[in-house]
């Protein structure tokens, strides 16, 4: 099993199409979950901050983010979202396959605006605020996006693939084109190498150790690479993502609490049920329950 | 040598890219010419009137447009532009591709909306003027195209997407889908094989006859035919095609004006004079250093 189907994270999928790649689930910190841990998927995504303040991450870059901010998350990259201090934030999450805005037809759009784009060949910053040029524009964009999902009037899609295209061009046009920097490329690579080897082990025991040999790194350095760039410890995010999988066994099994926390890979049911409070705000019978 | 390239009807051509197959262009009528004969062809054309009034056929059904009103005009539908009377009109041509708006992910935009649409198996009128629902936004749409042509910021073949995914968002949504009537389509595939007909055989001497036996009509119910589908008569219409096809070969050849005359099926230079100048406003010697 594996944690960041967004299914999991959001139990209600509105917008749900199978002939249209197209979603959007609105989430809020600490409410449904206090963090969601780095991952990456082949979607590109918007986080759309309603309200309050956090904190999201993109390829190992951290952005402090309030009510009107929008991040954009490109295929492949690393993100994470989390809470700030105290703060309580609300946010959507806008999740639809690029393949969408592809032509049949090899035009211009496609070849070199936006599969370049997408494919991380050149960037704009992730990270869009009332400051960045072009802004009201493209959060107009966001704003009819929101207001065509909730009445889904018929041939509503066309009009999503509308405001796309033109999220895009006013994104395209706000700047000028920028060369991906390579310098950070390397850690990310690393830092996914770890992820998957998480995701691929978290049901057995794991050490420090067996993390840095993945790398070959030694561990003290990996502790520090981690640390630096996740700004958590390696246990932080193992026991996260060991959490993340608990939730999902709760809510779509019927096994034993000790069951679950065996085959997340907790040894010790009292530990485990303290993280589970910790991170979801209740105990994992009443999370059961609530699902 | 083929008629009813655009490029031939229009001197310029402001908006050709190779990579993205969308072109726009301004006509007067009568003084580019008087007259648009029925063809067809693969893009989608829009037909927007800009000042007069004039009249066009889609699929053998004559509408009379003025100012404001914009013409939809499918792949392969049956078509042409002619002076009313002595009215004055100018208009702009939209023609693209309809590929351009087929996703490589075969969504419901593409299965659903769009190729059933192009493809004609269903329909909505052609005829779209401002007592038609959402006539403001589709005709807002029209001058956002031509506000972003004119100007051809940096990615704007974005935002000429952007449009006409909103513009045929609107135009379906303006009324319930319409079955195609196949009343009419026998006649139409008719029309077509006699154009073809004339496409092919301008070059030599064409009887009336000829034309007939190729939908094995008799003379006298081939000649009814032609005048109530295409409201001229048949020797009309063949000169009209010969005379496109003579206005070609004067601005893109140096052959003298008989060798043109003769190569269109003009056995009589005088004739052809006469009948050019009536459609040009201009002899053939004024017509070639004019271009």
């Amino acid at each position: 099993m594996k944690a960041f189907d967004y299914e999991y994270y959001h139990e209600t999928k509105p917008h749900v199409n199978p002939r249209f790649p197209y979603n959007t689930y609105l989430c809020t910190i600490p409410l449904d979950f206090t963090n969601i841990s780095t991952h990456w998927h082949d979607e590109l995504e918007l986080i759309i901050i309603k309200k309050g303040q956090g904190r999201t991450d993109v390829d190992l870059i951290s952005h402090e983010v309030q009510a009107g901010d929008i991040i954009l998350v490109l295929p492949g990259q690393l993100h994470s979202i989390s809470q700030l201090c105290d703060q309580h934030m609300e946010y959507e999450n806008i999740l639809f396959d690029t393949r969408l805005l592809y032509s049949q037809h090899p035009d211009i759009c496609t070849t070199e605006y936006l599969r370049p784009f997408f494919e991380r060949r050149y960037f704009v910053p992730s990270h869009i605020h009332s400051g960045y040029p072009y802004y009201p524009g493209l959060y107009g964009c966001i704003k009819e996006l929101d207001d065509i999902c909730s009445r889904q009037e018929p041939y509503y899609e066309l009009f999503i693939k509308s405001i796309l295209y033109r999220f895009f061009f006013l994104l395209f046009s706000a700047q000028p084109r920028q060369e991906v920097s390579y310098a950070g490329e390397q850690n990310i690579q690393r830092m996914k190498k770890v992820l998957t080897f998480v995701e691929e082990n978290y049901m057995h025991s794991v050490s420090l150790s067996d993390a840095a040999g993945f790398l070959n790194f030694s561990p003290s350095h990996f502790m520090r690479f981690f640390k630096q760039n996740m700004d958590m410890t390696f246990t932080e995010y193992l026991n996260d993502y060991r959490l993340s999988i608990s939730a999902k066994y709760l809510s779509e099994t019927e096994e034993s609490i000790l069951w679950v926390a065996e085959q997340c890979g907790f040894s010790n049911l009292s530990y485990f049920n303290r993280l589970f409070k910790r991170k979801f705000n209740m105990t994992p019978r009443e999370y059961r329950s609530a699902r």
